[in-house]
């Protein structure tokens, strides 16, 4: 059987160990074949190809749900549910999604990106069953990275609490999240690992497995396998913490041994209750190159597999944000050893990796904890330090309460940097950096700015370390700056809620924030062509927004354009709608930004062209409005998507 | 000497046990005093008296700070840091706040209002302190409940990393939330304290022990006590799931016995690394009445020190929104078995302890783990059940990830009610309910409804019940109805981003959202004494929006006010106003509502008068931007504040 034909992953029940080895080594070609064309995820999805068969091998899919954690580590799920044959279209506008999404395939529980939410849903699903009377298994995979984040935690502590409730939990130990992993809940795993597995059971659990009805009922095909199995169960010293937790421990085990997963699984499914399996797993199994540099093969742009190196690219790019970021962040770092720049666990997306090559003692990683490592930077600046928070947008929704709650309240002097707000790109929607600017700027106390380019992002980074009148963020776009020349030296802070003008115009205002500054001005250059002249502004703030710049050349010209790369709905165009009305200013506002709609996975160029925001497009949509008269009431034409 | 004498709480250092005690019994007096004359958090004060007073005598306060979780337990140690003269005013406008504020004391080192961010603040401290080579003790006070929380345990797995980063962690163990705390780690504790201390030190500790100088060195006063305690070290079986998470466990200790705690907390103090010390308290310890009933002694109004009784009121007051909200969703649970009610330890104040008792299997609490009882949710909603996330406003912050991309991605039918919106008067900053409209609406998918009384909420419940095409919100404040008439039976839905008019006039459109509509119409009432007609809209969703209502009012009458009980940046108002602006209707709008500061404790109707929120003060500002030309541009005063 060739993989291509599997229609249903309970196809995979009548097959040998051979066979299933066989699958393996299709499902790893295929993976391979397809990120080193289209770049994708690599590492986590080829470490569990076995853990993935042997699981599925012990259900019935029909019925049985799996929810996988991330959903990175889901493609050799995604290969063998059906999508074998369209999976070179992997992170491509309408093609297979490089996460999961339950409306992709119906073996697609529940989606995810983020991390951690694994075990929470699976358990809901497990109490819905239960409520229903229904009968099913519900299975989470969880890698250890994710299960240092809270919410896991906090599902544990439920989930070890319902002896009655029976789940799954299926622990991929890679020892990894993106990085090496930290905490001492890893260090634990890692002890574990290294151990002997215990080769007894508790009395408790020897009890339960009495009432199990295949112990000393007719002897099936499996029982011989199943005994075998049983010896693994490892329930004393090793796996201690979740038993006091209330799982029964199961483990550690082979991840790439499909024999010995496959009896574990068997036999984990017979326990009652909470049952938590540790699966000791290689990152990258199968391709070298991966096994042996886990944290630069865990996701790539396309490469050649032969040598694992990245394709040549055509033209040399401007330098990423990330990278200006990250240099600037170091210098400054250099001369001021107050500066703790603090990662959850993305040291390498964030750039936070040079810091800690460069000044390790200046460095924290705390692992998948986007809460604790913000309230963690808010203890670090009650003492004078000047924490820098280095958070995706998308991950810092997880600190949401932090930042209210632990920064603005008490005015603390926390630098958040978000990396990746706005459009993403092919990480598709649960990685959009959309809601920032709203979230953010309806807490007290919060600056909020963005460059317009990567020289204006180093003049922010500054501004950031030197104020210290309370919490300030920085918001800044997935991918590559413009080439600007770079400052090497006397960085200077920029004035805090102040704007700059970029252009002189009488027939619009065009005020722009962080991203959209320069499609603003080419927009404007465009609009000249028409005959209409706009005055563009860079507002960098969007709070506080510069009302001294933007009232009173709003209320001379009279039309007023507002763009920025996030959701419209109460953001930066809603900031400056509510400064001009507030102030009396009574004038037509055509807010162009992000709809009240998910943006699914795509280029980023092609996503701004779907929702309109190149400049050709912004040119057209002022123009539009600017020619034609104020539409009337009903017409809803004229709404900016 | 009395506590009212006591300026700073070095001066407990030379005091005998039995001078503590007498200590302890003033503090007892007069917490249950102002409590009992002012109303307040009663059993977590009354718990930890002893442990506050052991610990403060082991410490240096100049130097060491001390991190108290959630803050309600830390009355005992504002009376001992120079506010026993001014406790009478707890929880009053601007008198001693019923939480921590890092601006009341220079002894507050960390403000809490919400659970579980101690460990990290004070993890923070201590890595700025090593970072600038100072020396002084960073301890957090942690309740059991708080323990559960994700954050916390994050915080525990990256502290358990640090072997050098010197910290105590004191877990006030008391067995309970607001309510009996749930939850397999909170078994275990109670595992622990149901334990004999195991009386030997593991070798590992005893060589750390050797290496401390008190150990073998001149005989100092306390080593005797020293000794003793050093017994009650218990790091074998005890505590294993801590020391295997990287903590030196010492305990459990009881929490009223001022010489075991002194003991402790010295000897902890000479153990390197992090360490958890673990005290066993009781909730409410000292009052009879509140010991025996400690979920109704957590917090009290004003009651009879002698019965306990609550004082009687003057008047009958309509019922509280809460108690309509749970007994209205009781009487819908009864009927449709797929509701699930689910509290993150808040059973009492939701009300879904009245779930409880009626109908146990259609209710969950998850415990102080608000992101895990989300996405718990989104799964039980993939199974077709009804789920019920019944979260205060300010703590479904904490779940503002899960709320994005667990539920409202995948577009799940997820019912949010949200108690404590707005305005929450004595409990300060920390809680009120401010920003949930703003960080709501932002979200697609998301509806968000508001009921302008009791009987609207009832419907609302209906409404979200019934809506099945996903994620779904309703806030409503906290404290008491209008005593308008229930519906006890045919309740029925409404329809989705419908609003009603409640009053027609041609002068001004005012649009109401919640609590706020009936302001509005008072403030109506008033204009018209003015001679200025206002038409009045019952607005009911923020999200969608009536647009088909509102736009076209607001083209014809021409002048706008909208009115929300939450912040003005990207709220109600900025909904209507992008509405308006959108569609090409440029009016005239005045935002009434929260501004972008952080409201103070108070009383609820002092907040409001402050806010400009009363029914005349909406009139007046009506009616000033009514009869007064626009102004002029450089003029701030006509802001709403």
């Amino acid at each position: 059987m060739h993989i291509k034909d599997l229609t249903h992953p309970n196809q995979l029940h009548g097959l040998s160990i051979d066979q299933l080895q066989e699958i393996a080594s299709q499902i790893r070609e295929k993976h391979l074949q397809t990120v080193a064309t289209s770049g994708g995820h690599l590492g986590p999805g080829l470490g569990v190809v076995e853990l993935t068969l042997a699981l599925y091998q012990t259900l019935d899919l029909d019925r049985d749900k799996v929810i996988w954690d991330v959903g990175h580590q889901a493609y050799p799920h995604k290969l063998i549910t059906g999508r074998y044959n369209r999976f070179h279209t992997l992170r491509q506008k309408d093609g297979i999604a490089g996460y999961l999404k339950r409306c992709e395939n119906k073996f697609d529980h529940f989606g995810a990106g983020h991390a951690s939410t694994s075990i929470s849903a699976a358990l809901g699903m497990a109490l819905a069953r239960d409520s229903k009377g229904e009968d099913f298994k519900a299975v989470a995979v969880i890698g250890d990275g994710a299960l240092t984040g809270g919410m896991a935690l906090e599902a544990i502590n439920h989930a070890g609490h319902l002896p009655k409730t029976n789940l799954l939990v299926v622990l991929n130990d890679n020892e990894m999240s993106i990085s090496r992993n930290v905490g001492a809940l890893s260090r634990y795993l890692n002890k574990i690992r290294l151990s002997e597995p215990v080769q007894f059971l508790s009395d408790n659990i020897k009890e339960q497995v009495k009432q199990i009805p295949f112990v000393g009922s007719s002897l099936s095909p499996e029982l011989g396998r199943l005994k075998e199995g049983m010896k693994r169960l490892a329930v004393s010293k090793v796996g201690a913490v979740f038993e006091e937790l209330g799982f029964t421990y199961i483990g550690p085990v082979d991840g790439h041994n499909l024999e010995e997963l496959i009896a574990t699984f068997q036999q984990a499914h017979q326990i009652p209750g909470p049952v938590l399996v540790h699966v000791a797993t290689v990152k990258g199994k199968g391709y070298e190159v991966a096994e042996k540099d886990q944290v630069g093969y865990h996701a790539q742009n396309p490469f050649n597999l032969g040598t694992g190196k990245a394709n040549p690219s055509n033209k040399p790019k401007p330098p990423a944000y990330s990278k200006v970021f990250a240099h600037t962040l170091v210098k400054l770092a250099e001369q001021n050893p107050k500066i703790i720049g603090i990662t959850a666990a993305m040291a390498t997306g964030t750039g936070l990796d040079k810091l800690q090559a460069k000044l390790p003692d200046q460095y924290i990683d705390v692992g998948i904890a986007e809460q604790h490592g913000v309230t963690l930077a808010a203890g670090l600046a009650c003492e004078g330090m000047r924490p820098v928070a280095a958070i995706y947008s998308t991950f810092l929704q997880r600190a949401y309460d932090q930042i209210i709650h632990d920064v603005c309240i008490q005015n603390l002097p926390v630098f958040f940097c978000m990396d990746r707000a706005g459009i993403v790109g092919s990480d598709g929607p649960t990685h959009q950096g959309m809601y920032d600017i709203a979230y953010l700027r309806c807490i007290p106390n919060m600056v909020l700015m963005a460059p317009k380019d990567e020289a204006e992002l180093q003049q922010m980074v500054v501004t950031g370390i030197e104020y210290t009148d309370g919490p300030i963020a920085m918001r800044f776009p997935r991918g590559n700056g413009y080439g600007v020349s770079l400052i090497e030296e006397g960085w200077e802070a920029l004035p805090i809620g102040k704007g700059e003008i970029l252009r002189h115009g009488d027939d619009v205002l065009m005020v722009g924030f962080g991203s959209m500054v320069y499609p603003a001005m080419q927009a404007a250059m465009i609009l000249r062509g028409y005959g209409i002249e706009a005055t563009v502004i860079n507002a960098r703030f969007a709070k506080p927004l510069d009302v001294d710049l933007i009232v009173p050349l709003a209320k001379r010209i009279g039309r007023v354009v507002t763009l920025e790369e996030g959701c419209l709905m109460g953001g930066f165009g809603s900031a400056v709608t509510e400064a001009l009305l507030d102030r009396g200013v009574v004038v037509p506002v055509t807010r162009i930004g992000v709809p009240d709609e998910l943006v699914e996975h795509a280029t980023s160029e092609e996503s701004k062209a779907s929702l309109g925001l190149t400049s050709p497009q912004i040119a057209e949509t002022v123009r539009r409005a600017f020619t034609v008269s104020l539409p009337k009431l009903s017409q809803e034409a004229n709404l900016i998507r």
